[in-house]
């Protein structure tokens, strides 16, 4: 019986997160300016709620008690990320956890003032605050390797710095000259008319259309609206993500909505008869991130999606230059030396994702302090892009993450993008060439390929393991590098 | 330092139901249809725990020990309340408080397809259990003079059946007669051309600016959409309400914004520095509608109001008639004998109560069957208003409040318009002229006397003594029955 009695508390636990959550959601849609206080308190004691309970000397013994017992599969995973969990918190006193969790709330504020102004100076001090929050949090947890280790690791289970400074120093070695390459095509790229402005309704009549087509259950789902597009879970038959429209960019909408219906699609195909506990959740952040990255730019960035999706665009907006599929697809694979992550190409995404890498660094295993993050953050993007940051907004002000105490976080989307290469090439291995499927207009075989390989195993294994499964390869850069020399080669003519 | 625990352990209830009442608005806003069984399981769940927290012996030890000794004046209103909740809730078997919960979530979802679609079926056996987990709750906390008595006291505290009988008997036998006369009345009323429609987008701007000139704080609230308005605390710096538009009558709109953003100035005034506790929150029920009622109808509907809003409204919809203040007045104020509650004038509105307060009281106390719900509701209402129900969506299922399980709520909007009469004439004495008040356009000063004289109070006395400090009388219905008298007489040259 105790498998019962554990497995009530770790529903428990995971109805705490839920609703955190959901307020989480509601605090980047729809709260109310001066609604923010007493939110972050709301949040606060949520997560110090959840923390109680996690550290419980009760349920430290079932844990224990399940460890040395035979037990049913399903709950291996539930006791496995529990006692990891459990270990964890075990370090962390309560009033640390609601401090924190309160932290977070006033700086996602700030930051969204400080974003909006373009004013590092608003953020500032609650960035300090969050970065001296996390650093004791590594005390407390303790030092591995290096202390932004302890952050790595808390994303993507297993991965630290000595993982990833060689990955990084691989890709860079192959992107940069690849990069340098593009810029040196002389392919003439096509542009839009400067003038040409697309209305929020038409984006949104569009970029639903293509998410429906995607698969995306509305009836189980919403499409919000806030500063920085996000996906929440929040619980079975509700899971919500958001977007930013830009009546002068439609593909920056379009893309949003690809990349966090991916996200989507994963969190309504998760088991629901595991609902509330580790098993139902995903398996790590890399593989979420896959799944966006999956459809937001190897099936939506290609000839063959824009022509299924041209004709739907070209409906809500008939004045559309005539282009043809192939020439959308080059306009929306433009590899840009431009400032934002979010919006960045293939080849430059990763790029982004190092320079925050390396901030993280620098901010933990170098205790660079936090008025200098603007200046090496344009330094070291100057160096790498060539260009200079006009900025903050541009700079260091534009991702939401580190608003979040989201430190570490960064470098599972590069994770996401390996994945999602190795997942395509099997893809195509077992259903065929897959530009011949999008082509067809008829994305239920894509869909059903993740779900049953992905969505709906829950959480089983490791990220590293289910890659394995899935296409019997460890995890590897080799597919994504020759994906994107192949498409870029292609697109540019090298 | 029993009362700092004692505190600690409310304010955590409180914040509970400060969850609870955020689903719950989630809920009836934007939640996809297929979130509603994992909803009713998470607000279950929060009641439970609440129901649970709030049984605990040591809250009770805490209680007992606060009531013997002399304490702070701000904690008598939370152990006075605490008490009366403790002492019902120690009653209720946990099982059964998320049982009910849950009901009631299953609940709206069918009440809201029924109601759309006019069938009676599809909500019925979801009434059915409502009715039958309440009357269970009668048993379990024990009948009182009557079992509907229980209900009764549960929405406004000490008042009964033999309370709300003769009050009900002394309105009727002044209504119904000033409605025979107004029936009679050969006053030519002024009509809509029936083929205008008044945009959404005009509507929601009008709206948004008489909230805001009532002194609603948009940075502090917000106004969304749901079949049926309501006005959510939520919590500190963050109120809620909704309403819905109807092309064909912007006026409709309009009085629902007035009403439900005269719930949200009561929240919004609530005193801070007592959130989270009884102390903190509003007086009664009928107080509350008080305050809804009387910027509704008493401000809202008069020729003063008119002369101000007027111009803005025609900001908004050029096209309008040349109507005059006093036309739209007139036009605003309109008795009909008609099926909806919350549209209905000031004279039949109480009629409406009245008719839903004996459907509670066979139910309850006759122990009426559900399938005779419509056939019995359709017959009094002929009988009351010599018309026939067309569909039950314009009977028994236009209002929201039983599949929410608050059967015995409806009497206290009755209570909420006495005191608001009550209150006007107070206010008038005070204030001087309340006309001349509403045409000066600055409508500061009522709401500076309501949240002075009422919100920012908190809770600190019972509504009846509530009305009496303020007004110098015990609450009575003759200033409502001396309003609507002169108010209609004069409309319907009586």
């Amino acid at each position: 019986m105790s498998s019962v009695e554990f497995m009530k508390r770790v529903n428990d636990l995971y109805r705490l997160s839920a609703l955190l959550g959901h307020l989480g959601w509601d605090q980047k849609t729809f709260m109310p300016a001066k609604g923010a206080e007493s939110r972050g308190e709301m949040m606060a004691w949520l997560a110090a709620e959840r923390h109680s309970r996690l550290c419980d000397p009760e349920f430290a013994n079932l844990l224990s008690e399940l460890e040395i017992h035979n037990i049913d599969n399903d709950l291996v995973p539930n006791v496995k990320e529990m006692r990891r969990q459990y270990d964890k918190a075990i370090k962390l006193p309560s009033t640390f956890v609601s401090q924190f969790t309160k932290a977070r709330s006033e700086a996602l504020i700030s930051w969204e003032q400080a974003r909006t102004k373009s004013d590092f100076s608003l953020f500032s001090p609650h960035l300090e605050t969050l970065i001296s929050l996390t650093r004791q949090k590594i005390e407390y947890l303790g030092v591995q390797d290096t202390p932004y280790d302890v952050l790595l690791d808390d994303y993507e289970m297993g991965m630290k710095v000595v993982d990833y400074d060689p990955l990084f120093a691989g890709l860079r070695s192959k992107l940069v000259p690849l990069l340098q390459e593009i810029t040196n095509s002389e392919v003439e790229l096509p542009k839009l008319p400067k003038e040409m402005l697309f209305s929020v309704v038409g984006q949104e009549k569009f970029c639903l259309r293509v998410s429906r087509e995607m698969g995306f259950d509305f009836d189980a789902g919403r499409m919000d609206r806030s500063t920085h597009p996000f996906c929440s879970g929040i619980w079975p038959g509700d899971t919500r993500f958001t977007t930013r429209f830009d009546e002068k960019d439609p593909f920056s909408c379009l893309y949003a909505v690809m990349h966090e219906s991916g996200h989507g699609l994963y969190e309504q195909g998760l088991p629901k008869e595991h609902s509330f506990s580790p098993r139902g959740q995903s398996v790590s952040l890399g593989i979420h991130e896959s799944q966006s990255r999956l459809w937001e730019n190897q099936i939506g960035r290609t000839t063959a999606f824009w022509r299924i999706a041209l004709p739907w665009f070209k409906e809500e907006f008939p004045d559309f230059p005539d282009w043809d599929a192939k020439t959308i697809d080059l306009f929306v694979n433009e590899v840009k030396l431009d400032y934002i992550r979010v919006e960045a190409d293939e080849v430059t995404y990763n790029l982004h994702i190092m320079l925050r890498y390396e901030m993280e660094k620098l901010i933990f295993n170098q205790e660079l302090p936090v008025e200098k993050i603007p200046e090496t953050w344009n330094q070291m993007f100057e160096d790498w892009f060539g260009i200079e940051v006009d900025k903050d907004a541009n700079g260091c002000l534009q991702d939401i993450h580190w608003s979040m105490g989201a430190f570490g976080y960064f470098p599972t989307y590069t994770l996401g993008n390996l994945y999602a290469a190795q997942l395509l090439k099997t893809m195509s291995k077992q259903l065929g060439d897959i530009d011949t499927l999008i082509e067809s207009g008829n994305w239920s075989g894509i869909g059903g390929w993740l779900r049953e390989n992905i969505h709906q195993k829950g959480l089983q294994s490791s990220a590293a393991e289910l890659i394995e499964e899935i296409t019997g390869s460890v995890p590897s850069p080799e597919p994504f590098l020759n994906y994107v020399e192949d498409k870029y080669s292609r697109l540019y003519e090298l």
